[in-house]
């Protein structure tokens, strides 16, 4: 029998707690999970002798090292900052890590001794980042092999609303941390390689700089760059790559919106408010819009947007901008804080609701025939507000790599998922699941 | 006699040096200029006898404190990070200190212990803030003795070319720290009180939110928004204030220019670009272009620009932005950086060349009788590339308060110049170099 352990059981770990619970027997695991409050699982796993729930402070060394030191493969589902210290637990005791967070330049120095001591680290591999260079590297993989020199990559995730709960203008509700969505585009500036040249976004220009897709059956999508593509020429050896690109999808309008909100200063976090908590949404307005003497809130704001885009007025109105009569009650806040607390209202995801991840990547291949482009989308969608898309899209792939883990996989040291014994059994259970990619193959000359 | 010490004898001290080597009989002063290098000063000083020229690693706590303990009065104009040890040095050897910088928090902090040891700190003594404060003060008091409430406070300066200099179509040279001009607006939020509503600007909107103002023999002037507005109030004790506005003055065009180069992105200076030490002017600019298969970067320059802002394509094309035959040379640099390095070679001061300093305070008053509007404005002229307006006018105030407090005036504590005892002698004598208000009053009511 193996033990796996799960750190974290929060929301986001749900999926991967029904994965792995499903195949205790036939796979004959032991599952530990442990979390700073064990209450809730209790209704669910009090009865499985094979689920051990485990109290514990994820923070204090000792506790969580005296449980890692008695199991085959830990999962850290916990906050991103707890995967450093847990990995080093883990290289110590010469136990297995999977992590679906993003490998930390800190993470990436404990290669050498992960290898020494013969521990897999796999980090990455939830949906973005996970199976987004799944399904990228198996089809770079397959046409390099085919002798195809790969000329144009751009790759696209989104956390959307699925189009039978999509109920507002902005097509988008919260799906996952909305703290992420509003300070989207702040973490680093957009760098991208376009037909060879190198090309910056700055985030004034993030949401104005859009690209539109198409996606059969769920109609036009609108991606905005995401931080640093370049450094994934490295990541996937792809130094021909003429153009590569990553962004994060978005239905229609919301880009258009949200670069509004950017204009008028409302993702700001750097600086607090005067009187933050006294403000209705409607004074939080005025603050950013040029004073007029006679003019309401509404016509300054038509003003601030200008005939071309006045189309996007009602976004506005329906999440509340205009509201006099409601206080925001944050304290000391930042507009980005504020703007989370209205948002927050407008875009909550309701009990029926259910949400969609879509993945979509574009690529172009050179061969002595000449050019072709793929495109390969997936489209998740929720089952409902436990077995998210999101859920379903992070912690089935984990799941996956854990019973690989278990079943013999090894390859000690810091590692994301872009090796083919991983992906090709990751992407074909995926299917299983519904986690499926449609790929279109054109001739372009 | 009395000793002055002056640290620091940059190129910012040229004209207090001269202030005060020309009253070193009359007053019967000894001087002793501190700085970390003398060489350049033997040639003016070396013959004078009251003059002593001290050798001195202001960093260095045993050096500094070994001069400070025998003067009689410290003008400190070294870079501002220096004033707190030096004003600590001044607490403890009960040495009066003058600065021209900012009053920091920690500055700040220092009161209470130079009260105690009946030490006066004067801060914010040069023009922009110094003659600012002192200008604005003088008529804001003298209308409150009046029985009037203030309103309306504006007030701005701009250090600019003087009309005779003024030779490119941005209307500007470097008079002062160029990296200031590169990052202004990026220290901190635009906050002002605007007819009892509170206004913030964004930076991606600071350049285009300007007023337009004529000053008689000089034009047009541009202000833009200058940092927190909203702390003066307590400054000055103006909590009736409707509205308070600070502001930068720039010749027109100039605003519209920057902000191009903003939203660009050209000022930002949170991260490094890639090669950055093999860019042209013009690969920088491309970088920043959206991809076009054919257009050049001129014509992808203009379709930025929008036809409504095509008249300041010269503007770009003056200063070498477009220039593909030579480097930039600037290793690991940010877009600012390397904006910079651009600017520099463009907008840089000739030996002939002339600066000016533009300060404008627009006031509204209202009493019984009705409401009354007071324009008041300073220009002041530079006498040659040594003796610039800017130094004169951050020098000269200085100066001034230099032989005030040797001749017996003290207010123990750390302050800034908004004292009548002050800025009464400081106005007047300022007049006689041609520093000089000139009011203009209109009943608006």
């Amino acid at each position: 029998m193996k033990t796996i352990l799960v750190l974290g059981a929060g929301l986001s770990a749900s999926s991967l707690l029904r994965y792995l619970s499903e195949r205790l027997i036939s796979e004959d695991w032991l599952l530990k999970i442990g979390n700073s409050n064990i209450e809730p699982l209790r209704s669910k796993y009090s009865d499985n002798q094979r689920v051990h729930l485990i109290q514990l402070d994820a923070s204090v060394a000792e506790e969580r090292r005296a449980v890692i030191a008695h199991v085959d493969l830990v999962i850290s589902m916990l906050p991103a900052k707890f995967h450093l210290e847990v990995a080093r637990d883990c290289i110590d005791l010469r136990t297995d890590l999977i992590t679906p967070s993003y490998v930390s330049p800190a993470m990436k120095q404990l290669h050498e001794e992960a290898v020494l001591k013969g521990v897999t680290i796999l980090n990455e591999t939830g949906v973005d980042p996970g199976i987004d260079h799944m399904s990228a590297m198996k089809i770079m993989d397959e046409k390099r092999e085919e002798g195809a020199t790969l000329k144009v990559f751009k790759s696209f995730c989104g956390g959307l609303i699925a189009p039978e709960s999509d109920d507002n203008s902005w097509h988008y509700k919260f799906t996952w941390n909305p703290r992420n969505v509003i300070v989207a585009g702040q973490g680093g500036i957009a760098a991208f390689r376009q037909n060879k040249e190198l090309k910056y976004i700055p985030y004034s220009q993030l949401f104005k700089r859009t690209e539109r897709f198409i996606i059969d059956g769920y109609g036009s999508f609108d991606g905005y760059a995401n931080r640093d593509s370049l450094k994934y020429i490295d990541i996937y050896n792809i130094d021909e790559v003429e153009t590569i690109y990553r962004g994060t999808l978005r239905k229609p309008d919301f880009c258009q919106g949200w670069d509004v909100l950017i204009e008028l200063g409302l993702t700001d976090d750097s600086y607090v408010l005067e009187n933050s908590s006294l403000l209705s949404p409607r004074q939080l307005m005025n603050a950013f819009l040029p004073y007029h003497l006679v003019d309401s809130v509404e016509v300054k704001f038509k003003k601030f947007l200008r005939p071309e885009r006045a189309h996007l007025f009602e976004l506005f109105q329906e999440i509340g901008c205009f509201k006099g009569d409601v206080l925001l009650f944050q304290e000391d806040a930042s507009p980005a804080v504020l703007l989370h607390a209205l948002l927050e209202k407008a875009w909550v995801l309701k009990p029926t609701d259910k949400d969609m991840l879509v993945m979509l990547h574009e690529f172009e291949f050179e061969d002595a025939k000449g050019r072709t482009k793929i495109t390969s989308s997936m489209v998740a969608l929720g089952e409902d507000n436990v077995f998210t898309a999101m859920s379903n899209t992070v912690g089935i792939p984990i799941g996956i790599i854990a019973k690989l883990i278990l079943n013999g996989y090894s390859n000690p040291g810091v590692h994301i998922p872009v090796q083919k014994e991983i992906y090709l059994p990751v992407l074909k259970e995926l299917e299983e699941f519904g986690i499926k990619f449609t790929d279109t193959i054109t001739e372009i000359n």
